[in-house]
């Protein structure tokens, strides 16, 4: 099993620039074509120890489209229920004969502890408050697919950033390309510290001001309960930082609004903007497919 | 995509009868005739926000067996935890490349929300106390291929009727070939303003009245708890609406029994009811394949 | 469906040892070649009604990578939720079209009550504390992977195995072949009517006199609830059962160490032991895919 880690997703932070170039290069490949089975007797495990519509069921149908035998296991009605450690828990699918473990983890960090100690690559499907890079590298893809470029673009990422695994792996990945990323929201979800996630990464509590110039605007789902635990007002939430039309006028002309779902209308959003035409949410689903299908053609060792 | 919304299932009100009759054409042919791997590139998403088995498996085999990729999704372990309204769900499945949707859901007239604004053709697989199409569909197969007809039968519905979508979908369809259709139940299960659901249909609290003459006798679940919410006596309810097999003897000799399923023996219907030779309940649970057999492939617009 | 009930998998107590030697031997010819679509056009029906990772994708993964057709069916989400029998569920999966019926249950006897009824195979994955067929059969290729042989070994099981059906299982297949077995364990775990299991079988307290000369040990997992409401001190439980590097030397120098899994580090062996080269936990793991191929080629009646 060589290069078993060069074949791993993790996450951005130690992904080489010219692998996030050559995993888009694939996607456009593998959007462009009709599926083969390239994946023929390769078996993939999707091991979701937390909820997930989109990327379980993108991870899902990348695979199985190229003819990959899946399993799925949940943490509930599984092993997992009965005190077996995640390690044991990716050694037995590893010897169950598993090529590729897919892991979305509550805990931060988790699936780079399964990847040091298994014999398999792992992709991160979101772990904790930590990376999302699949997400980043979908959304990469679809603002390629819209600016025909990603160097230099002004990024404005509203909505809580602190909880998001979302923001994190996009300021990274965006800052690779020498994107300027402004991050917008109160303190608690934008804190100061946030700026040296990478260079030229910047804070404000102004919406205009985030939104002035972007080329592109990232908004992150703001979950109710969140706001309530840190005693922030949803009404006040809105007032100041919900994106709505009119806010979204102060951008480019050709300015693009991506979420990464699921998105919650009328609350980090207007109720309606996402159906605009600005709007590449559904386009980002959509291309997630095929960027699954280049990580996992990547994990897997196939070439197309 | 062109006819979509001829190519959705949600209810039998507004199905043509030539569709009824075509989908029970195209299912003979998909019952006599080995699975070919006819929906290749197809991909199915089931959305149950209910529990199901038989109707869940049911359409699974009729997709897996034809060649189509699926993905199964649960209310729990999904984004609907996590607050995505139905429609967005709708949208993303979609965007993740679905050509199909089949849903079950506890709000009547869910299925019509979505398929009104998806792009891809809808399938109800039971909304609320609304309709089930394909079982009513997988009913007038089974009982075409006993009686040889459906025309002018006379058909009782004894049991839960106000609450079941099944009876709903069983009433709109049967009576547009003319069958005279009886319901039977307590005034709670079956009021007598089910008599507008559509022409020839009568209501009667007494089971004899219901049963003698006919051709075709339906029971429906009857579930203790509701009984209870409706401070009705089980054994009340078994004295007077139990099915035996004294009690099915009043109706005609060459009569058969149905039940939707799943079936409480002892409750609805006396305990060993269900195994006797008039009863087509398995029937009814094999003809299911091939009927969604036929639904998908209308839904997908693939000849056969 | 001829042979139905010489195909099902019940039990290694009414399998004849012909049956037990030829699925080794079928399962090493899986072991050994590339899968073929041997099972295409079958359907196979996994019914947990408890939580298991290994046993299932095992059973998936053999089923999936062989071209069979599945569908999982967990008890929650079900009608099992509404009140179906087990039979009934039975017998709509039958009439659903399943060729084989594989079911976890936590009742003692649930599949066997199944295949009296039903007219397909029923394999049993587990059922509460009475047998565990399949893990039984694995562990004894296990062993004769390692050892070439298994007559006449000294096989020591140490761990809770009153309530494993691991243990009955692994009891009366190795004791087929003329193994001496040394149970090993408080009383309330390893209690002195377990002697009567099978000829050749005893049982004792002292960890010491149970490994001395072992050629095989077989640890079962110790729930910590389960200490608890047998009021067991889980420091006494470690400090006179827990296998550690030190006991297992007391063994024969070639002794293996097994476990059927999940394992509990920590409790039952100590921490490392699971990764030291006598442990086959792994192994067993693995050969589980083949042999559980061989279970389902021997119940769907296929040849290879």
């Amino acid at each position: 099993m060589q290069n078993k880690d060069k074949r791993s997703l993790l996450g951005i932070e130690l992904l080489p620039t010219e692998d996030i170039v050559s995993i888009l290069r694939l996607s456009r490949r593998f959007q462009r074509s009709r599926p083969k089975p390239l994946f023929k007797d390769k078996r993939i495990a999707l091991l979701f120890y937390e909820a997930s519509t989109r990327t379980r069921i993108s991870f899902e149908f990348a695979a199985k489209v190229l003819g990959a035998t899946t399993t799925l296991v949940h943490a509930s009605a599984s092993s997992i229920e009965k005190g077996e450690s995640l390690l044991d828990t990716g050694y037995t699918i590893t010897a169950l004969g598993a090529d590729v473990i897919i892991i979305r983890h509550p805990s931060s960090g988790a699936p780079h502890v399964l990847a040091k100690h298994v014999q398999i690559p792992v992709i991160n499907a979101g772990d904790g408050m930590h990376e999302h890079p699949s997400q980043a590298l979908l959304d990469a893809y679809t603002i390629q697919q819209r600016k025909k470029k990603l160097d230099g673009l002004r990024v404005a990422i509203v909505g809580d950033i602190f909880h998001s695994r979302v923001a994190r792996s996009e300021v990274l990945l965006l800052s690779r390309f020498g994107c300027r990323i402004c991050l917008c929201g109160p303190p608690e979800l934008a804190p100061e510290v946030a700026t040296t996630l990478a260079p030229g990464v910047t804070v404000t509590r102004n919406i205009g001001e985030a939104l002035r110039g972007a080329d592109v605007v990232m908004v992150l789902r703001i979950q109710k309960e969140r706001l309530a635990s840190l005693q922030l007002n949803v009404d006040e939430y809105i007032a100041n930082f919900q994106l709505t039309a009119e806010r979204l006028r102060m951008a480019k002309r050709d300015v693009i609004l991506m979420h990464p779902g699921p998105i919650i209308r009328g609350m980090e959003l207007s109720g309606d903007l996402a159906d605009m035409p600005q709007s590449t949410i559904l386009d980002q689903v959509h291309n997630g497919v095929a960027v699954r299908m280049a990580i996992l053609a990547r994990a897997l060792g196939i070439k197309i």
